[in-house]
């Protein structure tokens, strides 16, 4: 069954850029490379400029886990520690 | 700019079938008729059985306002209506 994910990040404040170009370095990646993953797209908050949602879907629990192992995943999470307010939280969703 | 939505939806217990049989054919529809939507897809949450959410992107505004002015979307609203155990919540976000 295909799972869903919405990631919410929280960007310390005067890191917006950066983060954005972290961010959207990873996502080429992640498009270019995972044919698991159905959608992958970095969203800000219109109420809160420090808060951003990943709109995510791979077709399979398995897709989801490889993403994760990605070398290009593990290094853009270590790259971004530096750039969130707090953990990001992370919602899993069964797609129907 | 693109455009991102969140819809999370609460249905009355006992109408989860008739809900998903009757939001995939809305989806169906979505997704073969309209170019500017980007993403569409449906959504059950791991902890609340009652609970949905739509991950949803439009190429633009105007992508996304035309989608709520197609006719199936709004008949398929009003076949919802009585399924649904409180309004919509309705999250817009900023592509980036």
């Amino acid at each position: 069954m295909a799972i869903g994910v919405i990631a919410t990040l929280k960007i310390q404040e005067g890191k917006n850029a950066e983060f954005e170009q972290a961010f959207q370095g990873l996502a080429a990646q992640v498009n270019a490379k995972e044919s698991g993953c159905v959608f992958y797209a970095l969203h800000r908050s219109k109420s809160d400029p420090q808060e951003y949602k990943v709109l995510e879907q791979y077709a399979t629990e398995a897709d989801l886990a490889a993403h994760g192992q990605t070398k290009y995943f593990q290094e853009a999470n270590k790259a971004m520690a530096s750039l969130v307010a707090a953990a990001p939280q992370i919602e899993l969703l069964d797609a129907v």
